[in-house]
């Protein structure tokens, strides 16, 4: 008698196509049954968008798929990905849903931004076991090589153990060789943000437009975060809640003169 | 001598010729100076999103605007309205970002994919006080009367006391006469979700699409929740915070076996 493998739901925000959820998939093969649904096309910065006023395709990707698994493209966001797959594709409710590597870095201020992150968030809503995995590295031609052991290690860590109802796990990896890894350090979102910078310019019919661009500035002087953790050659690992009440600050709000 | 009034940025998720913001801009210049820029178009369920990939234009909106204030659409999301506003159209950082006031909920789960809420945040992590408003009518025709005593004094009290670093409000007001609201009730996001339940049709080349629907599903009996407050008659104010961290889950995460 064998035991039955689990069940993972794979998805990102870079698209089926990228090479960190490729290296994601041949990873999940190793530790069980494998299900991808993912956007057809890049996603990134879409924090946490559903799809309410469009239609969303979800078709099968008969090149990626083999005996062993089956894929689907999906033309909504990474957070539509995990609904449809759960309600529309699955014939269960997986037992893990990863959702990366992202090309690009998830930590601290950029949890909020990420549609990697979001598709956690989403499955973790649904009650799903869930981990966000990303690279600090933006390029397409990233190496993803050391982050086997990591990915596998994180992911089996959280088929046995299970995660508690509302929260997901934030994985960050350093662009670092294998050699030069410390380890890896739990810890909290760092306090930091992007200080915008607009590069603006103008159309070739007269009109100003604006690109999008800015400074990442570290406020946060903690040996605890996951900026620190990065900085310092470790796999960032910060687990993540959907809760978003401040819960710190309901006395004192009540003590406001609220009512007009 | 007079004080200097307070300047207002306003933003929204449902485009700038939405009624719930032509609603805010009249009750907000009553508080202050006031800049609005808002989407071009409906941006519902946008989440976190911000535009990376993609030009933005922001331009004056010239038959709105009169000696009093000026307006600004921008053909970004919510939060990239936010970032552009600070960054390149007011000549200094506002007093306070009121967004809204939003034709339809944002309470409980619903603020992870509000384009609403994420303005406020991302004015939040910008480090200004930040109100979103939201009315419990996705209608067009939606009557905002009754807001107004709860909206002017809701922001006339953050005005006053400020919030702390890293918390915004996430105020919902219900659908009833202003006769039949009871109050403000301070309170926590509601642990509820929506069970999806996609609506699959056929296009006429054959291809099969979705549109996603769903049910909203309260899974919380606390009488302290943003629900419970909404379905009894109040107001709901919940304080939000962007440090995701699940703090309460780090001791744990550190005794599992994580490391390879």
């Amino acid at each position: 008698m064998t035991a039955q493998k689990p069940l993972i739901l794979i998805t990102n925000d870079d698209g089926i196509t990228a090479p960190g959820i490729r290296k994601l998939i041949t990873l999940m093969k190793e530790l069980g049954d494998v299900i991808v649904v993912a956007p057809d096309s890049p996603q990134s910065g879409m924090g946490h968008a559903i799809t309410v006023n469009d239609t969303i395709y979800c078709d099968p990707v008969r090149e990626f798929q083999d005996a062993d698994h089956k894929e689907y493209k999906c033309s909504g966001t990474p957070a539509d990905c995990v609904k449809i797959a759960v309600q529309e594709i699955m014939h269960r409710k997986p037992d893990i849903c990863v959702s990366g590597i992202n090309h690009g870095s998830n930590s601290s201020i950029n949890v909020i931004y990420s549609g990697t992150m979001s598709a956690a968030v989403e499955a973790g809503v649904e009650g799903i076991p869930a981990i966000g995995f990303s690279l600090l590295d933006y390029s397409i031609d990233a190496d993803f090589s050391h982050c086997d052991t990591f990915v596998k290690r994180i992911t089996s860590q959280v088929l046995e153990n299970g995660l508690p109802q509302g929260v997901v796990l934030n994985v960050n990896i350093p662009k670092l060789k294998a050699s030069e890894i410390r380890g890896i350090k739990v810890g909290r979102q760092a306090n930091a943000q992007w200080v915008e910078d607009f590069d603006k310019r103008t159309n070739p019919m007269g009109r100003d437009y604006y690109w999008l661009s800015g400074e990442f500035v570290n406020h946060d002087e903690g040996q605890d975060t996951d900026e620190w953790a990065l900085a310092n050659g470790y796999v960032s690992v910060v687990p993540v809640q959907f809760d978003l009440t401040a819960h710190r600050f309901i006395t004192e709000l009540n003590s406001w003169n609220l009512n007009p």
